[in-house]
């Protein structure tokens, strides 16, 4: 079937080569990688070496580097994990911003004893370091401000806000899903404790992620069993997994430059072709985005009649972020960025990746040309 | 390399068939199964499909499964999404032979205010019902017991146990990560409220598993975030393991008669070689047991000592739990089922699978004959 995939945001394709990777593990090397006897060495020393290349992608330590399930529970460990370790303060702070995996574990903990606080963010999706300054306290135990926003691919301050944070003797933690793999991403420079990360949003697999854990931060397992992980994660080691993960994440890093100003032209294509056609648009969120995150408001359009039009032409595209598919009213971060009333209902994100061409890129301008020429006239 | 597996209570070989199900999700269909386009389909029916399956299996509705990253995070959210749900009581109660994901996530909520109290064992492994009678109140909010044991196969009376449960107004859980696919389990004649499974347990992928939730009981989620899983366990559907497992626990239900009857031919066979060779030992668990797993404890030796000569000899084999393998002492089950002193040092695991040939026992019987024969005499 023809198809153009431009949800790269939503999920990424799996790499052949990093499936050629996953292969004989998911095969031959099945042992359980716990256990003492020789048949296990292979396991065991697959998972030590995704652990080291995962950690210098990020700059980190191995020991840094705890696997999970995926970026939503990296995200409720880092968050739980954090505020029921034993502590006097109470207050966590997240931006208006976040993903549903940080506001909903926020909200989880209130009925625990803990209290929340939001920051706003400007027109750009920023959350700008006053308003975080005039928000922290001395109750403030973690403040959880994203990387780069997932709907429109916005790049938070995060060094600035941390410093901020550690000012008040609060943890920083940053949900990098958005971002790790695509944009150069460096724990020290950020100086950040936690960062949470997942596999298939960098062409790894799903079901997948980790978290980076900062060495001295004091952070209580979130899924309790056995001594996998440092005794902090239990689970039998999802091996294959794991190594695919490691695979996906040297490939991006590798190429995260070629990639980067690859996306960038596509970007300012697509731009130019809505532009030179006179379609009345506003790309959403900041200069310093994520590449290939295309957030765009059509005035007087609808985001579900553009998906699903967009879908009768083979084109695969989102209305928001994939996890709020089934909420047809406009999305926790138009609003907060306050995405004018004639634009905001017309929202769409395309994300493109490194598989998408400049014929995907025209297809899809022309897609869009046709189906707003009937309403915008 | 020449290898005898048998451990198979550790983890199991991923079938060739189960791989190549899940190998066009893997490949092809890598949508995000929540998107709402047309290419999203196929990985969305895939999912329905897994879940009926699923569900059939063990006698439930599609509606009651819920996919979890494996049996270690299906513990903890039974246990923790229910004792954390709005209530008055504050007690769970547990068995002293629990799989430490169980344990270690009744420990883990002491701290918020919960008690805990453990059912101890008779000398088979069995949780009597009676011990539950004189433990149980009208305070205690969850009971915990295993379906089998993972060290020594024992199987409970779950049935008994849950009727007793029930009548004092408590939900009942049982861990099922070692029965599922090797013994027939039908959830509404066992009469419980939740069930954990890992599929790797029984020829399917690593990092998944399922929680079978029925329908009435109030859970909290414990992974939050989007609203997938009927806004129960947030998280990208990881769609290949998911189809994998499905593929795996059909094939192993619909041989599980033939399975079971094999192993229990190749157990007779290996107990009868060490008999014959008047080897000193112990077979360890109840009668009504999981085919295949085999707890023996051998007079006068070391488990770690057993371990590493088989695995000299290419035999894969364990000493306890794969999850406890760091863990040099005599087993927590062992020392709840009061295995006598000269033998408990010396007990190890064989766990066969269906993979496994006569000639394999034979080899094994004869390792261990060779290796015991210099200690005993």
């Amino acid at each position: 079937m023809y198809m153009i995939y431009a949800d790269n945001a939503a999920t990424t394709k799996l790499d052949i080569e990093v499936f050629e990777a996953m292969k004989p593990y998911l095969l031959d090397q099945y042992a359980n990688a716990s256990q003492p006897y020789s048949y296990a060495r292979t396991a065991k020393k697959a998972l030590k070496e995704a652990r080291e290349i995962i950690a210098l992608s990020i700059g980190a330590k191995p020991e840094e580097i705890y696997f999970t399930s995926g970026g939503t529970e990296s995200d409720n460990w880092a968050i739980k994990g954090t505020m029921l370790s034993p502590g006097e303060r109470k207050e966590v702070i997240t931006s208006e911003i976040e993903h549903h995996a940080v506001l909903n574990s926020v909200e989880s903990i209130k009925n625990l004893g803990f209290s929340v606080r939001y920051l706003s963010v400007d027109s750009f999706g920023i959350v700008q370091p006053e308003t975080l300054r005039q928000t922290i306290s001395s109750q403030s135990k973690l403040v959880s401000v994203m990387l780069s926003n997932n709907e429109v691919g916005t790049i938070e301050p995060i060094a600035e806000l941390t410093e901020i944070a550690h000012s008040q003797g609060a943890f920083f933690h940053t949900d990098a899903v958005q971002s790790i793999g695509h944009i150069p991403v460096d724990v020290k420079a950020l100086g950040i404790d936690m960062l949470s990360a997942s596999a298939h949003k960098f062409n790894g697999p799903k079901g997948v992620g980790f978290l980076y854990v900062r060495e001295g931060v004091r952070i209580l397992p979130f899924i309790d069993g056995g001594a996998q992980e440092y005794g902090k994660r239990a689970g039998t080691e999802n091996v294959a997994s794991i190594v695919g993960m490691a695979a996906a994440l040297e490939r991006s890093c590798s190429n995260i430059e070629y990639n980067a100003s690859y996306l960038n032209r596509l970007e300012t294509l697509l731009l130019s072709i809505l532009t030179e056609a006179k379609i009345d648009y506003l790309r959403n969120g900041a200069a310093l985005c994520v590449p290939g995150n295309i957030s765009l408001s059509f005035k007087g359009a609808r985001d579900e009649m553009l998906l699903h039009r967009l879908d009768l032409m083979g084109i695969c595209i989102s209305t928001g972020s994939a996890c709020d598919s089934k909420n047809t009213q406009i999305s926790h971060v138009l609003r907060a960025m306050n995405i004018p009333e004639g634009y905001a209902p017309g929202t769409i994100r395309v994300s493109l990746g490194k598989d998408n061409t400049e014929e995907d890129v025209r297809k899809i301008g022309n897609a869009l040309i046709k189906t707003l020429r009937s309403i915008q006239q």
